[in-house]
């Protein structure tokens, strides 16, 4: 008992000092004391500990406050690898990673249509080309799923596009590859990786809607990803926002992916009077082309493009009422719409919301460069781990 | 320094010891040491301090296990006394508790059409009658204000039907009254009254719904109140469910206050073609009399109340969606019309949510008893109270 007490101290005063260090870049032993409050020999020891296992080095003579110059230490950004693993597109993907989240080879395998077992299976594929032996230690493995995922058991709930009931998708990979693995909702990391790598938001509160081939919220309340009580929270694509519109493949009628998502837009598209517009034709629009007439002030283009957002404006409003987050960030493909589509969202949410509360939020898009866009929920699942394992982030 | 967390410690082990005795009933001295795992003499000098300020007392002996029967300990009810004000309704409440939330005393004050300083005035005068000397010593206030309301700093930061903006109501209650006095908006004590004194929920998150006058949700997280980061979480009564519907007091058409509060089920009702039913007649129906047509099946009134049910069906979609909370709590004068109105609820809910999502989610009225039903929100002060002065709720 006292034992594990005093594990469990000496854990969480490494983890401390090591947090210490990767928010603040570069510290000496001595900032370390000041800034965590332990006592001289307590840092000593456990900086000791954390250059042995390689997580931090020392990088050279930090400047002088009056007596010798101080050793600086830093993250070893190299002294581990992480794997994040990205299940939410028709292209599987993932990732090796860095320390502080910097990618260095990536690897993609068409997935459109694998279910169940063979979905599992191209995972397992997926994965193998990342595992050649290196001399760096790998911390473990971040994937992220669509669907209801129970991200402390590591469970996918329910994955009606993978075919994945009650699946344990930890166990599963924990037992093949022998290393960490946490798995998650994949907007729900979309959010986490907005929180963690994008612009410092105004509170530890923010919302990210994800707007792809489907659409997806992730809510961090207080710094961490919300799930909710059967890890559905933000599961706002199947939300009725037209109770008149399309058929949705959940059964029920006009959810938001029905009116917003790529795929319904570029249906709407195909389905306007084309005449007289560039994308006059029999065929549905591939989006470049759709994006390529929007710019051109194309107006059907248009037409379609700001009905996409007037519907996401009704269901951001919505979640405006519920938490009144202030902050709301907006990913994925549609990023390529623009202020067109911020200005039709902005509006809508303007008519369907308290306007004292409407003014008061923000809607704009991912802070996160162009180049990292579409790595967003790559990067949360790093967060993830990061957090789990080492309690840096 | 060191002083300071030494008294720290002391207040923190204090309050772990009372708040063990006001969750468990009654105790022993040697229960209290077992539980908290603080030593018999740590917790023989708490409870001393106790017993001598009154909050606890003695209340006989215990079932012996072996040796001498030991001394149960309980919370003395009437040690203190708590203040809880309803600012929520066109009559001003407030109310006298005892620690374990038993009314003694009620208040009234009509206060329709009360503003700015007149509204505070009626306050001053609501809660004067509570005051008479008593030999119990006052724990202090608990508020609640329609509104946005900062329930830390105690200040009302936009009360529209009050015309109350940014008002410390708190410090202007402690200045004239002399005691603690915390503030907060009503719907957010509707859901702490039943999350503190309802059936417990199946986790620590619930969602209350208090649809009457106005309609305004409540947002229970890990146990707590949540505010939002403008206090306005929750606040689902100005989100719009009808864009062609009613003008609001708010500016846009068609809020859910305009399609399913009480006064807008009986606006609906008289604008309704009434030949040939019980509402038949040029007035707006009263309440009781719309209740009576329903329970008399009058269909014309059944329909404007499944519409009613509808539009919050809708709205509650939208909840499910943000937070998929599993317990859903209605409260409010529109309890009076009973399954009807849940079951147009759960049909909407159902056909605008994902089926399983809607399906683990359970809608249903508060589950404090009718008596206490008018009084959600006084009961809900007192917790507040109860939490911030002794942290034992
Ligand atoms: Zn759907
Ligand atoms: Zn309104």
């Amino acid at each position: 008992m006292e034992k594990a007490t005093r594990r469990q101290s000496k854990d969480h005063n490494s983890r401390l000092v090591l947090k210490t260090i990767y928010g603040n870049g570069q510290v000496s032993r001595a900032d370390l004391a000041r800034s965590t409050g332990l006592t001289r020999p307590t840092v000593s020891a456990i900086v000791a500990g954390l250059l042995e296992s390689a997580l931090v080095s020392e990088i050279g003579p930090g400047p002088s406050a009056g007596g010798k110059r101080p050793t600086l230490l830093a993250i070893n950004d190299d002294g581990r690898h992480l794997i994040a693993v990205d299940l939410s597109g028709d292209e599987f993907r993932a990732a090796r990673l860095n320390l502080s989240g910097g990618i260095t080879t990536r690897v993609g395998l068409p997935a459109a249509g694998l279910r169940g077992d063979a979905a599992l299976d191209a995972v397992y594929r997926l994965v193998e080309p990342l595992l050649t032996p290196t001399a760096t230690p790998l911390l473990g493995f971040g994937v992220a799923t669509p669907g209801l995922v129970d991200p402390q058991q590591g469970i996918v709930r329910r994955a009606v596009n993978l075919g994945w009931v009650d699946l344990p998708l930890r166990e599963r990979l924990e037992e093949r590859f022998g290393r960490p693995v946490h798995v998650a909702n994949d907007s729900h990391m979309a959010a986490l990786a907005e929180y963690t790598y994008g612009d410092p938001p105004p509170s530890a509160n923010l919302i990210a809607i994800r707007i792809g081939r489907g659409i997806g919220a992730g809510v961090i309340l207080g710094g961490r990803p919300f799930y909710g009580d059967g890890f559905g929270a933000g599961e706002i694509g199947h939300v009725v926002v037209d109770p008149a519109g399309d058929l949705c493949t959940c059964g029920n009628r006009g959810c938001l992916e029905t009116t917003s998502s790529v795929r319904a837009i570029l249906k709407n598209a195909a389905a306007a009077d084309r005449t007289g517009s560039v994308l006059a034709g029999d065929s549905v629009p591939t989006w470049p082309a759709f994006i390529q007439a929007v710019k051109a002030h194309d107006p059907v283009a248009v037409d379609v493009a700001v009905a996409a957002g007037r519907h996401l404006g009704a269901a951001v409003a919505h979640l405006v009422g519920a938490y009144n987050i202030h902050h709301i960030v907006l990913a994925g493909r549609v990023s390529d719409l623009g202020g067109l589509l911020l200005d039709a969202v902005n509006a809508e949410m303007h008519q369907r919301v308290l306007p004292a509360m409407a003014e008061a939020t923000t809607v704009r898009f991912t802070s996160l460069a162009d180049g990292r866009l579409a790595d967003i929920v790559t990067l949360g699942c790093s967060a993830l781990l990061l957090h789990r394992e080492l309690g840096v982030v």
